[in-house]
């Protein structure tokens, strides 16, 4: 099983030829970023390239699409790209920047800058390169490659969305789920892995607590939520503290705390916003049963006259890599790669990536690809100044995922 | 020294005769609340009252107005009545309500609703009427009595106002100032004094402390001002609780407290605001040094790249009665009232009374008068629905000042 | 009601007489000092000092004794003294010091240094001498005069002890119950009054909190009661300051705080001994319930395998004078020590006296004597230096129980 | 370089036969367990053993030997053995338990209960062994093989004690350290090695707060240490939670807190004994720098009257696998143990190991044995049930030093 390194090099052998094609389709998506769930300029112009080369496409969901190259019997191998953009003004100051693209969000109704400052436009040029290499070169392997385009990963609902649009009827089954993402950690030009844990989980909870107002000087007559929230601010400094291993990671922010208007009127209630981040479900649940625990117990000894509440949202599940199916990859990579195939730390950032392998029960891989030469400089994702090296990324994403792809594609086709 | 019992009652034995006119005229003050500063139409009537009845007045900054009547040899005595309204819309349910009375805050320039919710027409009208009073009787007493109207006591701004626009230079130096106050507190119809602290010193401090912004997965990178703002919070509890006295009376309150505004970025201020209350001049500064004290050393302890930004705000002096003064007119009311002379708590609540005398160099009292017959329902100043019974409250009102300013005034003048 | 100047002038008028033997007899108490409930010496002395003029005695408990002088038709006074001592050892360097004084402490089975540190000796020397005066000077009076010699006010056992041995039934039930301490507070040579608390309550609560003992490289693996037991004393910060009105005396103090042995060991519980002090039994209760509420919680908010645990001792009632009684008594020290006749302050102490009028159900007064003439370099009750003047102090005890319970004790004998 | 593994087993051919004389020496430390730094009887034996079979001893500070193995040129290899044992009395049930086994505490001049409950017997035995080994085969390696036999590992003191009685100049400069602990984290029979860190670094710090006695029912006369060591303890909860990278190992456990003796007395001052861990050296000055800093701020926040005191005692450095050498003892002990060679976690456990070849600036290479069948109902190391199986375990310990040291040692003496 796999394709041998003939065949991979036969399916990449149009990337010199393809090259000012493929950077021009590249600063198409760059300068038509995208809101989450409203990417519907991307995924037109995603459907009509792969109809231009007669692959199948699957819509699902308002911008989501599967294409689907099946190629005779063989193992079938699914990689996905994320489309979307973020409501970022771009300040990259590239020649093909985006600086006064706009959008009107609709949630909110307001015209807002967009910018692809996470290379997500990196990712979608990616796939729909391995998308017709593989069909330009069917003759080199069989089995059945789909490239899944998600939409709104930045708010963790794109994949939740194709989930619930069917994903599972649409596409066949796959035997492994493959994703990428250009990054500033990883060294310009290398891909890098790594098996376990690759992404944290991550949950926001807007927790209200609820005092009772009086006036400053009486507050005997209320039950101050100030005070209430700074205790429990002090307390969830245990969670981490005493609670969790310590060779475990784990996160609890208290990112924001709003209370009050004047100072002499106590308030009637609090509102904290809560971040928790953890490589492991376990910890994650800990955390979060730690967090409610607290909370209630510090309102108790407040006397507060209502239970707290707790909201749950932008939660995003662990991205934790099929320990096998990552050596199969990292094989593939190291054999094409050579020393630009590297070992890679686990990103202190998170991704709905497994949402929908998670959903199909099966194995996925996430690695990282290079994208800045100057690493030391390179800004961050989501940083208004980001934009990839075009060379050689671009070639580097078309090139991993035909090459990751290829550990499982059956080769035996001649 | 002082007058005797007779030529108080002489003074006062038009208060059934002019009772029409002065409810008319308290109706009139109470339709036309106006804000802080903004008293305008107030002080143009309460000029119109006096000038009617021949006596000086001077106006000491924009609305503040000073009636001076001299009658030969003998002490000195000033009255002071606040003459401002407040910001809130009545919902007193009186027939003369202001329900629909609005001024342009020249502030905020915004249109707001007004209304007298904390009872200085009361006061407007009985200084109107103790100086009417004297002026009609000038045969049953001698020396001179001054009434002081003065602006914005809501805002704590109006007292300052006039000593900086020279109150001492336009009024003769009184022998005692004096004050009072209509309340819930005090029965209807009866008269409250007590020595010593009437009324609570209160400041109010804005503190913004600074932390460091980073990613919140990253605390490291950063100094967490949330966390740093609530360990502050909890260590603010032990100024009262430890610091000082149990005997003393003293409020330290975190009224509101703003940091951050996503769940996942840690952001790099934090802004308290803290009010406090104290019935002692030294109390009170501990409890800003001690403030003052946790907040630089909370900080140092989070390594707070910036020193912490203090701003006072909204400082009421302490209204603290003089011992001798208050006992002569707490004689003299005993002797007029009888038991509606009675001892009363201090007053949870913060006044500019003070500023004036002290800038004087003088001796002060600060009474109240009970505005209610039923004073268990009675709403509480600032209430909407605040509006004091119209009888007696506004004969007992004048009867108050004129029997106080006689425990001065000289009567050997027949 | 009531006796007259004459008659009480007559009933001290050996005052001068006595003083030696008095003098010397205080001397006795003073170097004869005895721990609480084993005051077997000293009250030997007593009844032996009062069955040589013929009064009668009864004993209540294995130390506690009741005179009774019964004069006639009239009211019932009862006076009282405490005469236990402190372990602590004697540092006045008076020469009647009892410096090596000893005492077999019979719960310890220790040896300890005792001494009159309080001023007992002088509350026994001069309920004695009235004693004593009230029967010699019969004719003077009519009624009856009750002398209370209560053992153990120290450890706050002695008055309980006393009505559980049936007081009541063994005294007459009296119309008033008087009490007197010797303080650095008041002015040497004066007697302080005050309506209304005077002492406050006191409780002490022994508090343990359990937590899970573990390795301290992995706290996970346990609860940490140090945390538990430091949030709790941030907590408890918030009661006085955020739980009770500022104009009330409360205080909750902390003082021991204990919790494990080892560094690298996380302990699994910890002690904390906890007091209250109150001037209002709504307020101490509030206390209580406010400490236990904040523990339970905090244990719950840990995680706690355990209930804690509260062990409430040395508990001390509110002294709370009768007002009307405080003033009968006020007018007559008024009259007999003219400007020795002061007010008093609240004192921040605690005493077991108010036990037995409650049991009977009776009003009470509780008052202060100065003890010495350098009020300034004066020590506090309790300090190893404590040893009052001997003049007038023992004369002014003497005279006070004479003078206050001449208030209530019929004159018309003659 | 490095021995095959013919010679290997060579050296290794004796250890069938002498296995019962060994496992009667094993039996003779173990019943022979002598506090740190007083193993005289201990160091004695070792001595012995090591001249019965002519090999060179060198005494280092009262009980350290050094055992060198000169044969021919080649690398010299050194190997350690911590020799002491702990102040428990045993209760595993052996039928060669020491369970009565007591020592004169040289420093607390009691008598105590001593036990091998942390294998140090086997540590001992070992590396004897292995001295045997190499001396009895000297034809089948070149080089030099030296025996480090530690004293005081318990108390972080004997490593050092060696450095400061110049070993250095003592021993040949070895071209690695070995070292290795029997472990129930290793399964029973089996090698685990990890490169990079295997134990923490540790410390234990002793820090004083002073505050101001005062009587618990004044504490604005006072500064309460007991508030101040409770909010120490919470503040010091965010070091972990917010100061330090939540990928690394840090952990901060006060693991003492005491402070007072009787409740209504406030202390002046309270003692926090307080313990660190972590595998990062740059990591564990953060810790120590952030306690420090936290401890003097909040010292000031509180008024404490003088400086805290920080006195650091059981320090232990890390323990960090050389990367190089830890991989060239692996593919030693894979070749020889095979699927027995397993990797291991790191030991959240400190040791003194590292402190000679860091003061001889050479690499070291820290490894674990398993001790234990029934590994999951093994005692832990200083649990006073702890006693490894002696078979395999002895014969193990000797194995795996010959089996590491053979990666260096030459081979082609031949």
């Amino acid at each position: 099983m796999g394709l041998n390194n003939s065949a991979v090099t036969e399916i990449l052998s149009d990337l010199e030829s393809s090259r000012p094609r493929r950077e021009e389709l590249y600063k198409f998506f760059h300068q038509h970023p995208e809101l989450s769930l409203q990417e519907d300029v991307t995924a037109g112009r995603i459907r009509e390239e792969l109809e231009a080369v007669d692959i199948e496409v699957h819509r699902v969901g308002r911008t989501g699409l599967v294409a689907v190259i099946a190629n005779g019997d063989g193992p079938t191998v699914a990689a996905r790209a994320d489309i979307d953009a973020l409501p970022v003004r771009e300040e990259s100051g590239k020649d093909y920047a985006a600086t006064d693209a706009t959008q009107l969000d609709e949630r909110s109704g307001a015209e807002t800058p967009v910018a692809h400052a996470c290379g997500h436009d990196v990712h979608i040029s990616s796939l729909l390169g391995a998308c017709q290499a593989f069909q330009a070169h069917r003759d080199q392997w069989a089995g059945t490659f789909v490239g899944v385009f998600q939409p709104a990963e930045e708010t963790a609902e794109g994949a939740r969305d194709m989930v619930e649009h069917d994903i599972a009827e649409i596409m066949p089954t796959p035997d492994v789920y493959l994703g990428q993402h250009v990054l500033a950690s990883v060294p310009g030009g290398h891909v890098g892995t790594t098996p376990g844990p690759v992404l944290s989980s991550a949950a926001s909870i807007r927790v209200v607590v609820h005092g009772k107002g009086s006036h400053g000087s009486m507050p005997e007559l209320g039950v101050d939520p100030v005070v209430l929230a700074s205790s429990i601010v002090m307390r969830l400094q245990t969670v981490v503290a005493r609670e969790i291993p310590a060779r475990e990671t784990a996160v609890v922010t208290v990112g924001a705390l709003h209370a009050g208007t004047k100072s002499n009127i106590i308030p009637d209630s609090a509102e904290l916003l809560i971040n928790t981040r953890a490589y492991d479900d376990g910890v994650e649940k800990h955390l979060h049963e730690a967090i409610e625990r607290i909370v209630r117990q510090e309102c108790a000894a407040s006397r507060s006259p209502r239970e707290p509440e707790f909201t749950y949202y932008d939660t995003y599940p662990l991205t934790d890599n099929h320990p096998a199916s990552t050596a199969a990859v990292r094989e593939s990579f190291d054999a094409f790669f050579g020393e630009r195939s590297v070992d890679m730390d686990p990103v202190p950032a998170s991704e709905d990536f497994s949402v929908i392998p998670d959903a199909l029960g099966v194995p996925y891989v996430y690695w990282g690809i290079g994208g800045f030469a100057d690493q030391e400089n390179a800004p961050g994702n989501h940083n208004p100044g980001f934009a990839p090296d075009l060379r050689p990324t671009l070639d580097l994403g078309v090139q991993a995922i035909v090459v990751a792809a290829g550990a499982w594609l059956a080769g035996d086709t001649l």
